[in-house]
This record gives structure tokens, C-alpha cells and sequence, in this order.
């Protein structure tokens, strides 16, 4: 991909987004803008101390829905250390009967999973305050996991997402993830392995492998690197991308998983500590279970990170350009320089 | 397009959007959640008391960037009607040189136009406040810009869009719309123009001309109807489109305007009564100037209302699937119901 440009900081610039096939309008003008309105701080209380009604807490598991599968912990009170179970309100259903897909179906019967993962036994738990192993553990639930719906055929595109804060979409304070596996494949997921096909045709190369890091990586570990995307859709929005060409998550190994889960919890330190624990979403992006061969070369799994930092208005929603106050190379700089223990 | 299945109401229904291409999941169970988070509540006070302050109201020109053109008023007090006028924040600037585009372009210099359009001169009026020419007024200050960023050249696609309520993306509360004219035509517009040529050379129709309006239509007048779209991606989502096919919106002649004016009048007002006056954007989905011959037949304009009633979560924006807890029939029903004092 290019590097930055050399635009004065005032002036707005167009930039491209050759992943999601997107444009992004950055423009430092925006942040300036007085209002008489105000959009109300996210909730930065997603662990309230109480833990007595929770259903995710040690102790209260028969409140869940069905668990899928757990991680033990021999020796602790808990006796687990990450459960994955159903959702209790699913937004589609294990138990229809997979319905049958074509380019004319319009309606189809809401088949498929909806399943949530607990992080932690413990309430106010966050997870980047979980131990190196303890999120090693996260990773790899959500690894068996997809292999596990890969097995039942009729799911082709699993999305493994995290909703952090009631603005971001969670509704239980407690730590967890959610895993949402679908009949389908999305037409967003078939977009960004097009444009990804399409930078691959004309280079010679896989948009991701290529990247230019000088201006915004953030860190790097032995197997990962994060970064500010040269066309970032948000204030602070960061990736992180395995540095060997990878099309599925779901391969990845034990040693990947620790190296990632050190570098996904540094990051959302970085977060945490610039932003004072903003609202915020991860989802990973990777391939469809049937993957063409033609798109293996091109496609490039990774986890982006969303800080939601700012409110999505009409010409968002009826364009998807967004409008970036933050310019990528500077917001690389900053959380370059935050410091954690880690 | 299709009609509606007959599922059973608790059964979740995968739906595809053949205007946008998506897919959209209706899930009732999704509204039982509980929820130890709160997401705030809009504010429900977009238009404070206090005028004295606002750059929008009459006496105050002179604090706002150059006026582009006026509606005059000669009785009134304030002078004018409606005003468009330049952000004083802009996205976009218009005194930079066009770029030059091209397939591999990474990244331009932020040229294009970013308008006010100010509603009324009265702080403390909606835009469904309005009385019935006035709106009119409205609608052919859309077009009038619309028509002027058309003979700039390099402008490519404009989008009018409101933001009304901080959650949904104002900043200041006097009513206001907004206008953005794009040296590029965004991909989700590309994406859209496409899926309706599929269909078209699918059916040998137009996706809009072709809907099914028994259980979704809400209200029609003599040359526009109003729908919640079979696929819609937000619950109460409604959309007002051209009975005659018509590409682009600026083509709307007086008597089409007052026409669309009036019907998009009463489902503001519907939305306010049923939802308690809630935030909401609306968008024109229109042509990009230089429409290719071959989807001239298949684009068809329309307006989104789109009440922000739930929150984005990692899901949609890994996807691009909505979860919608209210099937369109139902929401239909619902708004068909409301009686408005028109």
C-alpha cells in the first residue's frame, strides 16, 4: 500500500481503503466543531462492582444458556477458566433446519449459531487484564470454536466480534467475546476478498503483506504487527495483522495464539490508557470457509480494533466514507509512545 | 421484490436487501435482552430554548461561513426562508484543485463542497414543524445545489443527508441539513447502482419499481409512496421513492417536490409520535452524475429515514448484516396506524 502523504496537517486528504474497498476522508477541520448538543460519555463503568445477578460470574452457570465447551482450571474455585455456551437470545437458531442458499433467494429461515464466549470467571475482569496465558486461552477457545461450526458444513463465514460498553454494543458488563456463525457469506466479507484479489491482480502482492510500516506500526511481536491502517475508518482504529500470509484465523497455532493474545492485550492497554477506557469493538476478519484458490494468494486474515470515539451520521450510512478527524500517522505516534507495564 | 414469508413470528428470517446488497437477520428474540449496561437516551432536547448563541438564527448571518444562495422571505422578519450556506467545518474543501482519480490512486487532496442547508430561521422549529411550502422550499434548495455542484465538473456524486439529535450525529441543534459534494463516487454507491442492474437483468425490472407494497407500505401520495423496505437494516427504517422511475433526485420538478415534501412531513411526524421524537438521519440515495446508459433503466432515487433506536455493534460492522428485532411488516402496521393531524 502507499505510505502518507505530505499534505499540511489543515488540509483534508481523500485516502483509500484497498481492503474493505472504501474511501476515508481525513480531515483535522472536524474536531474543531463547536456543539450545543451533547452526545453522552460512554458508560465507562462496564464493570460494575455487583456481581450478584450477573450469569457470566463463577457460580451462576446454571442461569446460562447450554455450554459448548469450557477451558478447566483444575485448582481454582471456578473450576474454569473460559466457557464458550449459547446465547440466550440468539439472533439465529441452531436447531432450524439449514436452509438452502442461491443468488435469487431473498428470505431464508434464520439458521445458524449464535454463541458467546466468557473470558474470565471473574466480574471485574477485563480482558486485557487477563494474564498472558489466561488470554492465550481466549484465543484458542475462539479457534476451536470455529473449527467446531466448520465441521457442521452448512455454516460458510463465522464472525468472532467483541461489543466492550453499552455504546459499543454490549449489554452485560462482564468480559466476553461472541462468535456468530452464518449460512451465508456476507456480501461486505466477499467485497474485501475481491478488493483484496483485485490489489493482488494488479501488484503482484497481498495488500496486507505489503504494507508500508514506516509511519504506522504501533508494535510488533515475533509473529504479529499492529498498526494504524493508512486508511483508518476511526480515530485510533488499529490492526493487527499476522506478518506470514495467513487466509484463516482458525489455523492458527499455539505459539501464534500466545504471541497474538500478548500483542491484542498490549494493545487495548494503549487504548485504555490514551482513551480512559473507551466503548470499543474488535472483529476478526478472515476467509469463508470455501475459500477459491484464486483468492488464497490475496487474502489475509487480521483484527481490527474500533474505538468508538465518535458518532456515525448520515452521509456515513449513506455513503460508508467516513470522515476521520485523526490522521493515521499521528495517531500511530501516540500510541507508539503510550507506556504499559507490560 | 418479494413479499413477505410467513414464518412464525418468534422465527428468525434472514433477508436479503437487493438495493444495497445485504443481508439483514429479523430477530424478535433480540429485544428480550436484559441488560445491566444503559445506553444513555438520545437527547431528547434537540432544540434548546435559548437562541442567543446560535450561528444559525435569524440576526445571527454574520457569524456563519459565506451564504451560497437564499430563499428569500420579503415579509418576514428574518428576510429568508432557507439558506445554504458553507460549513464553517468542513470535510472537504473547495478552494483546493480538483484531483486527479484513477483505479490505483491510494490517496487525493481533500477537494469537494460541504453545505448547510439552515431549514427555517426560527430556532425552535422541526423540520416536520414546517408548514407544507415551506418544506417544499427545502426539498428545491436540495435540488438547486444539487444542480449547481453538477455544472463544477469534477464533482462526481453529492449526497444530502440530516443528522438530526446528537446520537445521530449533530452537532448544533437548530434544523439543519446537510450537503457533500465528492470528487469520487463512494463504492457503496457503485455497489448499489450494480446490485440494481442485477436485478433488473435478472426480472427485466426495477427493483423499486417492482416492489411488493400489500403488508410493507405505510402511506402514499399521488407521485410517491412511503415503505419500511422488506430487508430494512433498522427497525422504523422508512423509505419514501418515486413512483415514476427517475434516476436522478435533482430532476424533481415543483410540483413533485411539494408532493415529496408533504409525504416525508408526515413520516417525520409519524416517527416523532410513535418513537417519542427520536434521532434519526435521512439520506437521498440518488444517480451519480455520469450514470452509464445501461443503468439508467435499474437506478431509481429514494429517501432513507433511518431512526438511530439501537446501537452499531462489532457484528455490523464486520458484516454489514443488521440485526433488525422488527420485522418490516409489523413496523408497517405500527406506523400505518399512528394518526398524525395533517
Amino acid at each position: 500500500m502507499s505510505s502518507a502523504s505530505s499534505s499540511s496537517p489543515d488540509s483534508p486528504e481523500l485516502r483509500k481503503d484497498h481492503i474493505f474497498n472504501r474511501w476515508v476522508i481525513f480531515s483535522s477541520a472536524r474536531s474543531r466543531r463547536p456543539s450545543d448538543l451533547k452526545v453522552h460519555s460512554p458508560t465507562s463503568n462496564p464493570n460494575p462492582k455487583s456481581n450478584t445477578s450477573c450469569p457470566f460470574c463463577a457460580g451462576h452457570e446454571d442461569e446460562c444458556a447450554p455450554e459448548i465447551f469450557r477451558v478447566p482450571a483444575g485448582s481454582s474455585v471456578a473450576g474454569w477458566k473460559v466457557r464458550v455456551i449459547e446465547n440466550l437470545y440468539p439472533a439465529l437458531r441452531r436447531e432450524l433446519e439449514p436452509p438452502n442458499s442461491g443468488s435469487d433467494v431473498v428470505c431464508m429461515r434464520g439458521f445458524g449459531f449464535h454463541d458467546v464466549v466468557i473470558e474470565t470467571p471473574s466480574h471485574n475482569v477485563r480482558l486485557p487484564d487477563l494474564s498472558d496465558s489466561e488470554i492465550k486461552e481466549v484465543v484458542l477457545a475462539f479457534k476451536e470454536r470455529i473449527e467446531q461450526l466448520r465441521r457442521v458444513g452448512s455454516i460458510k463465514y463465522v464472525q468472532v466480534f467483541k461489543n466492550y460498553g453499552a455504546t459499543a454494543g454490549a449489554s452485560l458488563s462482564h468480559s466476553h467475546s461472541q462468535i456468530i456463525g452464518l449460512p451465508i457469506v456476507p456480501p461486505m466479507v466477499s467485497t474485501r476478498l475481491d478488493s483484496m484479489k483485485e490489489y493482488f491482480d494488479r501488484t503482484g502482492k497481498c495488500g496486507l503483506c505489503d504494507i508500508q510500516l514506516k509511519k504506522i506500526l504501533i508494535d510488533e511481536s515475533s509473529h504479529f504487527y499492529a498498526i494504524v491502517p493508512f486508511a483508518a475508518s476511526n480515530p485510533f482504529e488499529i490492526w493487527i495483522v499476522p506478518r506470514k500470509h495467513a487466509s484463516h484465523f482458525y489455523e492458527i497455532d499455539d505459539e501464534r495464539a500466545a504471541d497474538f493474545g500478548c500483542l491484542l492485550k498490549l494493545m487495548l492497554l494503549k487504548l485504555t490508557l490514551q482513551l480512559n477506557d473507551p466503548p470499543f469493538n474488535f472483529m476478526i476478519h478472515t476467509a469463508p470457509f470455501e475459500l477459491p484458490l484464486s483468492s488464497s494468494h490475496s487474502t489475509h486474515w487480521f483484527l481490527q480494533i474500533v474505538p468508538q470515539l465518535h458518532v456515525i451520521g448520515g452521509f456515513e450510512t449513506g455513503t460508508a466514507c467516513y470522515i476521520n478527524a485523526v490522521f493515521p500517522e499521528d495517531a500511530a505516534k501516540i500510541l507508539r509512545e503510550v507506556k504499559t507495564h507490560k
